[in-house]
């Protein structure tokens, strides 16, 4: 049995509050044999209460070892099975630019690129043109018209931008057009499904109509297209956890995951301020919420400790106007690792607590990684995160008599 | 999707190597209440030092409670799923003796028995005979001609020796024709698909013979054979994972798995020091290297406590010879527990490390079944290891954007 199938016969309705708080690229690594990490190393008397008077325990996003992007690591924690349930290069570059992709949608990422007179790629990012010119030339694309589909062109920046292709019947199994190479002309686009077929025939067509376009555009005087990617088919957090679901993030690319899962996305303003006044304002109307903190992941890839330790601290001084509002149930936890050191993602399992009236308590009285090895959590799948949620809110029933 | 396929897409070449050192049978228990294991016994400050650098934990064989044999210990090891793959007993025994099996192989384990007049076993093991009198009879029966299959015998040890047949379309749904009683003749070997029907036809004209040839040589005047395995179906490491592998193991058992994951199994002497020669000669030719050590193993199985702990301690010291050609990923495990209290495998999971620059630290400090519940990979499927020593390695990339 799936474990959504299982939610779905014992979960219950009550008017329960569970607050999923997520800090992008939590986990990290010392920079020294004998030092700390970045959690570690931050002072973080908030979140160390509540793993006080909650319970700890590490997660793993996908599988030991692997190494997730945004995408993955936030289904794990929303309680999709990242393996199952994969979002293309297209559709994710279309949510990173709050783009409102739907199930009819086909979307793929464009790049604007050089070519001489005989149709041959000189330059695959057509020298790099400003974000100016990228929203000039998408201007123009934007009138591209083919029967059957609606089509939209948004930039994205510099030679980058993103083509949705909106109709019935739309397939996503064809090639880049891009050769990914130079002298050469851009590859024609085919489909190795029936529906993927008719797709290829609108990207050929699409492609053609640019160059015509932009024919006296050089350098920006034709376009490649990369990872075509229908609109996953995915239930919504209403449909698997009976959850009116609120997204309170700032970056587009984690509003777009979370209407992905079909949760209202708030217009949640910049700060972490302006978060916490969503917050408030909106806690009377859904079940759960889910908001988003960035700058612990920047920080990491920019390779930035200190920084990335004074987010962290950044995000613990919010926890008390969270913990004003009585959630039933409140997780703090990271969606993957971003060491400073790795300056990227890494595969390393995520500091979580869960802080609420039916945790058992463990003997952690600090949220970092070490003292997350004693807590009562374990190691765990992250996708078994909301399981834990829901039961601690009183919202899964007993399986079995 | 499968881990395999999930490897697939996200393996990187790099020019990083893998040490995996196995202790057979490494994990133990204490004799008494109150008592240290085996391991907790040794003085190991080789590996207590390699504890320290990296992270520990408990690996699981295949599942709580469930005790592997030699096989799917090191196919859980190598990353491949033990219930998924089975190696049958006849191809384990041929591997047993260093016979080369290949995928047209059918492989059968045989024992020499005697019969009475009436063609009834008498004797299901013929007074268990010398190992000289095996090597005879075997030699015997190696005169069997069968069309269409080459046939191979070759002696394993008193009654015991192995029988493969070599060709086309063989199936190995076939009955052991040992009744397992007195009293009564051998049974006729029936195929239960139509490849099976086929191959135990040349079962049966192989029993008619060696009975005809063996007429005279009471007690062992005839043979029983049991468990009919074909050679499994198993992707190579070199196809899994990208990594030229070689295997520095002393024992024929060993190297016949290495070999069926395709790893260039080595001739690496007969001692512990041999082995380390052989893989300071090989170091710059592979990328990642399975070093076993059996007398861990055999000394739990004899029920010898000091003579296994004697066993890790002589492991130990040559611990800092293979950190001197500094491995980027250096991995110590076993692939079962072999308690000297149990004199047998059992299922109690195996202490680990994994030292690597990017291993996040944990508090142990020394390598053994107590300290390592408390290590930073908890207690895993043994399956995962390759994931993590991949990992660690930087030879595999982000899942999804």
């Amino acid at each position: 049995m799936k474990t959504h199938e299982l939610i779905a016969e014992l979960r219950e309705k009550n008017d329960t509050k569970i607050v999923l708080m997520v800090m992008d690229g939590l986990g990290g690594l010392p920079l020294e044999v004998g030092g700390k990490t970045e959690l570690e190393t931050a002072r973080t008397p908030n979140l160390d209460r509540c793993a006080q008077q909650g319970t700890t325990g590490l997660s793993i996003p996908v599988l030991p070892g692997i190494t997730p992007g945004s995408g993955p690591g936030h289904l794990a924690l929303f309680g999709y099975d990242p393996l199952e349930h994969r979002i293309g290069r297209g559709i994710l570059e279309a949510l990173g630019i709050n783009f409102k992709v739907g199930s009819k949608d086909l979307a793929v990422r464009g790049n604007f690129c050089t070519i001489d007179n005989h149709g041959n790629i000189t330059d695959r990012r057509a020298g790099r043109p400003t974000n100016e010119r990228c929203v000039a030339m998408c201007e123009k694309l934007k009138k591209i018209r083919i029967p059957e589909v609606e089509v939209f062109v948004e930039p994205v920046r510099e030679h980058r931008f993103v083509v949705v292709f909106r109709g019935d019947n739309l397939g996503d199994q064809i090639n880049d057009t891009d050769p990914q190479a130079v002298g050469v002309p851009p590859l024609i686009a085919e489909g190795k499904d029936p529906h993927s077929v008719t797709s290829a025939k609108i990207i050929n067509e699409f492609v053609s109509q640019a160059k015509t376009i932009l024919q006296n555009d050089a350098p920006t005087n034709q376009v490649t297209l990369r990872g075509f990617a229908k609109y996953p088919k995915i239930e919504t957090m209403e449909q698997v956890y009976g959850l009116r679901s609120a997204a309170i993030a700032v970056y587009p690319m984690y509003k777009g995951l979370a209407r992905l899962v079909g949760m209202d996305v708030l217009d949640a303003g910049n700060t972490l301020q302006d978060q916490i006044t969503t917050l408030k304002k909106v806690w009377n109307q859904h079940d759960f919420f889910f908001f988003h903190f960035k700058y612990t992941d920047s920080t990491g890839e920019d390779g930035n400790f200190p920084a990335k330790v004074e987010m962290i601290e950044k995000f613990d001084k919010i926890i008390p106007e969270v913990l004003a509002l009585n959630p039933d149930v409140l997780i703090v936890t990271g969606d993957h690792s971003t060491p400073s050191k790795m300056k990227s993602h890494s595969w390393h399992p995520v500091p979580t607590l869960i802080r609420s009236d039916l945790c058992r308590p463990d003997r952690v009285a600090e949220f970092n990684e070490s003292a997350c090895l004693s807590g009562g959590l374990g190691q765990f799948s992250a996708q078994h995160l909301m399981l834990l949620a829901m039961a601690h809110a009183g919202r899964l029933g007993k399986y079995g008599a």
